[in-house]
């Protein structure tokens, strides 16, 4: 507690009437998906029924979720200019957060069959849905096109049209690299924890969320707002990297001790082999006899295993550990912040308040 | 016979020595590789095995094929040009020509996951190789990623960078929705002959084969060789999406009654209840019974089904049928490309020669 929790509490007494900012946000989308389903028509050939079902698949993925990240391009742009957005300006910038939303349904879709998930926010996965199954690879990628097709229409005039190209470029490809790191340190079929390190912890969480989640919408909210001193992005990057780690700790514990009834979504980590804070850190502490345990019984899918995976968590108190971690995280994120100089840094204090203490 | 084929037999004669050209092409894919494999550890901190994965991966799927959409490019600029290309002149075509390959090997990839296929090129599916499984859905990503950072690296001061961009992520999106309107006209849980049409086939093949097989190589080397009418692009189109209907029904066949020997790959569309031209041609000639015995075999995997459909095939002479039709198709492209007068037109022809009375 102390400082850094302070700081958080006002972080978050300061943000602007969240419930009034969804609602906006959200007009967006009807807007952005109304414009797709008329393309799919008019320049597509698309028959009725198709639009249809697409626009359903982007209702069903696309806005269900927090819209933190989407919502952050706004807020950095307000952020910038230090003064509300006129309605043109939201528009644009609440635009490209919904491309950032695409983006994330796009990689969930993808993510959730790769990784065998039943459940995401709430609901069955898309590809667990009747009659989709592996059609939803196809889905996947038109939800990454619709991002594409989003820039053309509202920012093919603009002089960052490129820049923001390439930035959903560079960021996709990291995101998919740190996927990789992800799949191959854990996979499924090869249980072997010597692979599992804090290293390589922080690189995948670095490529597979930080870069997507915190950087993309903060470093486009910079761009439409015309910032471009490089000084300004890295400061900006590290920070946002930073909270991104905090972040995925975050959702390893949840994953392993959150309430499904919260979080929308049963966790399957440990089942899956996965590599995270929690694995890396007990095999930190654990003895020999604890060390062994974790290998006998990490990866494998029968509720048995994964209950003696959790004891030995429960054992090595990683409940206890993590909340010692998520203190330090937050007053170093905040000392961060506050030395931060190019614009007003609420938009990353409103963004840690979002995150800090969250129980989905 | 007669004068269609004697031109595509002097469009086969015109071809620039086919093997030599080939080498040439895949020098090109040589550099490019190094030059991803290199950026993977010098901007993406990927290590040192998985760098080493992923050059296997791309190799495994990139450059098997015939390459034909790849030299395309180089064959469409310097046809435009009308001389041979200069050293520069031929890597930026030879470069743009496997961006197109790379996102044939992405299509493939995530297409063999979602029809269930066996093998590709006479060898197995990505998706089907040792410890893959499910992961190839983030591998095809990354190959489609690789095209941005090629377009990136070698086009970045072009004035056609964004024309470039704007045409891969628009033939991606058509082939994505051709993919979908296969995937709902033919579900595999669903037999339903009567969603069959012959109008339902053409816009599948224009859109999920056509656009990226035909009219993306060459309309990126009229681009790339500063083709700027607006009717040459619109004639181009025309020409090369009739050339795409043919290539997929000469697919289609084969997939049926070709040699896997020779195709390297294991026909699945009747398994698969594929709307293709043979059960549409089928429907539209089929007897009352014969209608039935195709609603009752077809989109059944056991081998006992396939028989009899294939046997219905037989009895309404398709193989015959389809020898009629594609005298007439290459007829009227020949007619087609005479027309065509906004630059040399051999590219066209070549192009077709390729494909005229293919057996793989």
């Amino acid at each position: 507690m102390g400082a850094a929790m302070a700081g958080v509490a006002r972080g978050l007494a300061s943000g602007a009437k969240p419930s009034a900012g969804r609602a906006q946000f959200k007009g967006v989308f009807q807007q952005l998906r109304t414009e797709l389903v008329d393309e799919l028509g008019a320049s597509y050939e698309v028959p009725t029924e198709l639009q249809e079902y697409l626009d359903y698949m982007a209702q069903y993925n696309v806005p269900g979720g927090k819209l933190n990240r989407g919502m952050a391009v706004v807020d950095t742009v307000a952020g910038v200019k230090g003064a509300p957005l006129e309605r043109a300006e939201y528009f644009k910038a609440a635009a490209l957060g919904w491309c950032v939303e695409f983006m994330q349904a796009f990689l969930l879709v993808a993510d959730d069959i790769m990784d065998n998930s039943l459940t995401r926010r709430g609901v069955p996965c898309w590809y667990q849905s009747p009659h989709i199954g592996m059609d939803a690879v196809n889905d996947a990628l038109i939800l990454e096109s619709f991002i594409y097709i989003i820039l053309k229409k509202h920012f093919r005039n603009s002089p960052h049209y490129v820049s923001l190209m390439e930035t959903f470029h560079d960021v996709t490809y990291r995101t998919e690299l740190g996927q990789l790191l992800d799949l191959k340190t854990a996979p499924a079929d090869d249980v072997d924890l010597s692979r599992f390190t804090m290293a390589k912890y922080n690189q995948i969480v670095k490529y597979k969320t930080g870069y997507y989640s915190f950087f993309l919408p903060v470093s486009l909210g910079m761009t439409l707002a015309n910032v471009n001193e490089p000084q300004a992005f890295a400061d900006a990057e590290r920070i946002l990297l930073d909270m991104g780690r905090y972040f995925q700790i975050q959702d390893d514990v949840l994953d392993c001790f959150g309430d499904p009834a919260v979080s929308g979504k049963i966790g399957t980590d440990i089942q899956d082999n996965k590599c995270t804070w929690l694995v890396v850190t007990a095999l930190e502490r654990a003895s020999p006899d604890q060390r062994r345990a974790l290998e006998n019984n990490y990866g494998r899918s029968d509720a048995f295993f994964v209950e003696a995976v959790k004891s030995i968590y429960r054992d090595l108190e990683l409940e206890a550990e993590f909340r010692a971690y998520e203190a330090a995280a937050v007053a170093e994120l905040e000392a961060d912040i506050s030395g931060f100089d190019h614009f007003d840094a609420r938009v990353f204090s409103d963004l840690l308040a979002k995150i800090a203490n969250r129980t989905k």
